[in-house]
């Protein structure tokens, strides 16, 4: 039963585990700093298919498979799969899990949804009703460019602040029990909206909600930065991350060396042509899968905050003169020994 | 706790009460058989914006600000707020629910999303990460039409099998304790795609889903569907609810008196053009709040089986040949004498 903690937050009392991850990414994402990280790096953006559409299907069906065979688990075993993405109507999840005859729940948090999906798979198990859950989300640069931006015909010059919408999956298996890396701690973040238009600059636009978020974390929990060997934002990118420094000084708040953002640890952002860094959901899904957890599970890192960000708006909204709200949702998570 | 049975089914132990319900909807909703349930009837479909995009927002706003009040609840005392809508990116739950400031989790289920988002409330506050829950859907007939099918200026002749989609919201209040109304199975559903394309047809893509769940809940809880007062998919429409007969029946089930299907509820289809029936978010959410929650404080019924479907296509998988995939949550609601 998990126990409630000041406004936001939940302390999971029992052990639920992420037990395994698997990634796969595209080309770029595969020439970049943590290409030796990921299980699957596509060679091209297509993965054998007509549409950029179906191809980030096909990519996250794929992870879901590597994550199965990585764990030794059949679908049949688990209890609910937890997905999302950022088409319209979250379609890359729905084609990527169609075939797998799990119980399917979609979500759509944009950049967040990997830290809700992990959110609502761990409270699921908590309370009892799970005891094997996949959570996982996905995103394609080619399929987001043309569902928020421009046509990529277009050709159209990106400014500094833009982020690279990663050509990424990620999922994690999350089961009951102590498999070695526990969620402890679960804060939900609240829509924050603080007036930017700009969707060249995402990061600005959840800055203030990943602020407001830590902020709940750490008082509801009563810990410090400090208190963790990463604080891991994803995806404010460079230009975000920045943001967030300065907001969190202007409110006096610490904001040491172990805060950090999966949009600047995906790419090398000067060599790659990727300006303030990546994002998408699969960014920080593909980060924490194959990074993150891998960090925990060898012993660099003992306790770390994954907190993603996601920027609510769509073209839509946009069009119609709307500013984008961002919402930031944090998992503590710590390395223990297995029993 | 939750307690796991069978395949898809969690039976709750503690106490989840459906402890309050508010609706609000367009003219036409209002002018159909159940216009004396709704809280609140819009006079057009703009409630005072300048788009039906808008529209929709502030009209699922108002319901959350009607059912805060009915339950003299503040919006400061809700855990968790899960909603989710039809519009890309699910931009009518993220601008309704900005300024509420309770912790945000964007859902995407299509027309299954009211039953997604008590399920996810119900078992977040069974397992106690939660006292009190607020889920909430719309759909409004204007910005669906475009999203999903064609401009309305067009002025397009609609199939007998298309089905309306409603101009509505609903939102329930879920909460620890018995209030008099309790969740007491919830049956998560599958993917299931029968390789129906036709989007003016989406009764026929639903109705193996729907087919699929109530199965798999009868089959898990050893429950008939003459335990229930009522079986309201919702919305299968009346092309929908026939085709459900027919597949039930070949399959040697039984198909009593008691199914029914939220789109036949909402509107009297002879009389007011509406063809197949009501469908979208709204829809389902706005005849559960508004209706079937009604019928068991009343005691008209003791036992109902909820059960929205939904259709997980975007006009973009149609464009690419996809096929429709749909979904069926069923939760199983009964009146007991509240504590």
């Amino acid at each position: 039963m998990a126990k409630r903690l000041g406004a936001q937050t939940v302390a999971l009392t029992g052990s639920v585990s992420v037990a395994a991850g698997a990634s796969v990414v595209g080309r770029r994402e595969g020439e970049g700093p943590l290409r030796e990280r990921f299980d699957v790096v596509g060679s091209d953006a297509y993965f054998g298919q007509k549409s950029w559409e179906k191809a980030e299907s096909v990519m996250l069906r794929r992870c879901f498979e590597t994550l199965c065979k990585k764990a030794q688990v059949s679908p049949a075993q688990l209890h609910y799969l937890l997905a999302g993405d950022l088409q319209s109507q979250c379609t890359a999840s729905v084609f990527a899990s169609r075939e797998s005859a799990v119980p399917f729940l979609g979500l759509y948090g944009a950049c967040s949804t990997m830290g809700e999906a992990m959110t609502l798979g761990a409270l699921l198990i908590d309370g009892g009703a799970a005891e094997t859950v996949c959570a996982m989300t996905s995103s394609h640069f080619c399929s987001a460019e043309r569902e928020f931006r421009l046509p990529l015909e277009y050709g159209g010059q990106r400014t500094p602040s833009a982020q690279w919408t990663a050509t990424a999956a990620g999922a994690v298996l999350l089961r009951a029990g102590n498999c070695g890396v526990l969620v402890t701690h679960i804060t939900t973040g609240k829509i924050v909206d603080a007036g930017v238009t700009d969707a060249a600059n995402m990061g600005a636009a959840m800055a203030p909600a990943a602020l407001e978020t830590l902020k709940a974390h750490f008082s509801d929990t009563g810990r410090r930065p400090e208190d963790y060997d990463a604080v891991i934002t994803g995806d404010l990118g460079s230009f975000g991350h920045s943001l967030l420094e300065e907001l969190a000084r202007r409110e006096g708040l610490a904001f040491p060396k172990v805060f950090t953002d999966c949009g600047m640890l995906l790419y090398d952002a000067a060599r790659q042509d990727v300006h303030s860094g990546g994002s998408g959901c699969g960014c920080s899904a593909a980060v924490f899968a194959g990074h993150i957890l891998k960090c925990l599970r060898e012993g660099m890192w003992r306790r770390v905050l994954f907190a993603p960000t996601g920027a609510l708006m769509s073209t839509v909204t946009s069009q119609q003169g709307e500013s984008i709200p961002g919402i930031c949702h944090a998992l503590a998570i710590e390395a223990r020994e297995a029993e």
